[in-house]
């Protein structure tokens, strides 16, 4: 491997960090909080190792796939490490794999707490956790690539590949950092909006600040204890329904609309199923929750809400779903898993992926009769390469190895088994809240060190798809072969 | 398709059927019960709907894959259809979707029961019951194979391949008729060795019989409400565990050992894997349990059993495993999930496809570093055909999209989550007993109508690994395309 190149880019991203650090800083001076040195001493810290890792001299630009996949997962990691030094310096989440855990949550876009009382953290505090969503919603090498001046080759497709969701990548133009800016100007534009639509309803900005960065990113950390129930408006509980589902949408949706492909867009199959799902989702639950809410829509209301925060998996509540009926409970779990479209924010196996895994199944019946035949999988109207189709499985297969193993883990802590497996599946998922112990108006703290560190590492592998954290902790990754 | 010799087979198999019923009938003659004409008339219907059958005039007698699969689906179907008639003509289990589930987890080799009280039941009901475990055990299909003259060329493998679990079947000999026998051979032997142990342990002779049917088929359906809890004690335990155990393992291991290839046998890698997941879960649990037990070798005793129940898919019960911890529960449904060796008469997805998927992951990683090399997965020594590796994934795919929508479907019930997730596991599995409200000491009658045929379709699916099943209830598969 290139070492020298994947010390400088990981440099750069600590550097970035460094600054990123001062935008909770300045909310600590605003509020006026003590926390400035929490902020600045780490910022300080990263901006001096990112520095000194510049001056490595870099031999070579070339950045192949490997690589890619192992400046990621060392970056989120590295990231993650140094971003909770705030929270145990400022005294706020004291013990470390609290504050790594909350850490990861933010980057990850997770949105599961281990914090017992949200409302009692300062407003930096709040603000830095809330805003890692915002950056590690789109990616943080995205937007390395999107502001850094490129230096090397075209080789740097194989960053965004890394961190980008989805079972392939389309660079949406010809250069890979002109995509990155595209991306990550929808995804201002789109947060803004939603910030001012939020102030309309009266929200607070500080509020409006924390609930978009949580939608955009489809993270979920708020600032009340009770999430979005705690505003009890209708009017909020639209709008942010509305983003959690546009922000669930693949971007190139987004950016097929904006250069005016509308045919092309709406041919979109990815995004069809995903609204299929939606839609099916709400009406069940609303016609399951019925009893429990009087009429229809008072029921839709809620599981319309709930929907969109889970298969976006983003993790806002606004009702404690705890108390739905078994069927409902179940279908969140499975939306859990299904999660949102690739190229988006969210999390999950994404849905183009069961769609091609229902017609790879399809193709092997058909195979069945005519074993000779061959038969190509199109999707989005173009046949998938052979490679395609086997990550695909394969992705699934480890999906669900990791799901296991860590669900064995975890039920060491003897909590019910209802809130262990979906707690091992919110995380997974990056979803945020999951059921019985662990629902949306409860929190993490109960479990285990062991534990948190092992949905820690889920939560890195789920936003990274697996590969690059697997890679990152293998063995055969440092050892040189003859 | 040869819809001429698909009836033909099918026919067979009925008149096969309506001679098996004479087994229980004989048994209800022994016993002196009334219910002669409960077992004579679906005879008397099988061998006229089979008789007739063997009308039809057989072109050619060339069956491929997918008529071999059509069959197999189809034959499986039709045994439970007819199978269930005692049990509605009786009156013990009065209605279709109770008699047909029963049928079905008989035939499949799961053993959920509806019946609430087992020991109500008349001895030929319990004998056909159990008897048709030790049936569907090594297979309806390969006894026909075995037993009737072999009429067409060499492509009746292909009923062997539908019928057998594991993602590839070896012939162990060149025909498939002898290999057929062979393996009846080494099933027959081993479940009269293990009847004359339970004798030795004064069992009666009749719950002898029943025992062994249950433990050779790996299918779980007792005598006693309690099921081996019921005799209490150590010896029969013993017996039960150890041969679960080998019945859990693939026959070609047996068959090695028979012809005197030791080296060759020991040298099997599924087998290997098998016995350090048992014995590792063995320990776990006993550990996990110490407190419940107070010293280890009674934990280890209680924990054996249940582990070797669980994981070859028996599903007898010497403890009721729903009030152990959370960890120890856990680790039984990720047993369920894995299942026993391909080529056994266990179900689940089998420990090879678990190996196999394993090192497809391990290559994906190594592909990840040296993109253009050619990394073959070996297993069993051989390097495995790209063909089986793409069955493999597909199969855990479908299993996992099985599992899920089930999941759905089953939760309207409104049973607890850990009930709803265990019931449909464990039906998929052919395991037998879940958690919860379905414990070993419990039994599947609260569920619905719609559930219940839900667990039976998935019952069939699991015995059938899959591709059968959905075959038969494909609509292309009906529809003929120019």
């Amino acid at each position: 491997m290139n070492a020298r190149l994947i010390l400088r880019v990981t440099g750069k991203i600590l550097i970035l960090e460094g600054f990123l650090l001062w935008l909770p800083l300045i909310v600590n001076l605003i509020y006026r909080e003590s926390f400035f040195w929490s902020f600045m001493g780490p910022s300080l810290g990263l901006l001096a190792a990112g520095g000194l890792l510049q001056l490595v001299r870099v031999r070579s630009h070339n950045l192949y796939a490997k690589e890619g996949l192992f400046i990621t997962a060392l970056a989120w990691l590295l990231m993650s490490l140094f971003g909770c030094l705030p929270f145990m310096l400022s005294g706020e989440i004291p013990v470390f794999w609290d504050a790594f855990f909350e850490m990861v949550s933010g980057f990850t876009t997770t949105g599961a707490t281990v914090v017992s009382d949200v409302e009692a953290m300062s407003h930096g505090m709040l603000f830095w956790r809330s805003f890692s969503h915002w950056i590690g919603g789109m990616g943080i090498l995205v937007f390395v690539l999107a502001v850094l001046p490129q230096t090397g080759g075209g080789t740097y497709i194989n960053l965004m590949r890394a961190e980008s969701p989805g079972p392939q990548v389309g660079k949406l133009v010809s250069k890979v950092r002109f995509t990155a800016r595209i991306l990550y100007g929808i995804y201002i534009v789109m947060t803004l909006i939603q910030i001012v639509f939020l102030l309309c309803g009266r929200m607070p900005l500080f509020d409006s600040l924390i609930t978009a960065f949580g939608t955009a990113g489809t993270g979920g950390f708020s600032c009340l204890n009770n999430s979005i129930a705690g505003y009890d408006s209708l009017y909020i509980e639209i709008v942010v329904t509305v983003f959690m589902l546009l922000f669930g949408v693949n971007f190139n949706f987004f950016y097929l609309l904006l250069i005016g492909h509308f045919g092309e867009a709406f041919r979109c199959e990815e995004v069809r199923w995903y609204f299929i799902i939606v839609l099916f989702s709400m009406v069940v639950i609303a016609l399951n929750t019925l009893g429990l809410y009087g009429d229809f829509w008072t029921a839709l209301r809620y599981s319309s809400f709930q929907v969109a925060s889970i298969i976006t998996t983003t993790g806002f509540a606004s009702w404690d779903f705890v108390s739905w009926p078994t069927f409902s409970r179940c279908v969140l779990i499975v939306l859990m898993v299904i999660g949102a479209c690739a190229g988006s924010t969210g999390g999950g196996i994404k849905v183009c992926r069961l769609v091609i895994a229902g017609k790879t199944m399809n193709r092997e019946l058909k195979l069945l009769s005519r074993p000779r035949s061959v038969v190509g999988i199109k999707f989005e109207g173009k046949t998938l390469d052979p490679a395609v189709l086997r990550g695909v499985q394969t992705f699934l297969a480890v999906y669900m190895g990791i799901l296991f193993a860590s669900f064995l883990v975890v039920s060491l802590d003897g909590l019910s088994l209802e809130a262990t497996f979906s707690a091992v599946v919110t995380t997974l998922g990056n979803v945020g809240p999951g059921l019985a112990e662990v629902g949306p108006m409860s929190n993490f703290s109960a479990f285990s060190p062991l534990s948190k560190l092992v949905m820690s590492f889920n939560m890195l592998a789920g936003r990274l798809e697996l590969f690059p954290i697997l890679l990152l902790f293998a063995p055969s990754t440092y050892i040189k072969r003859a």
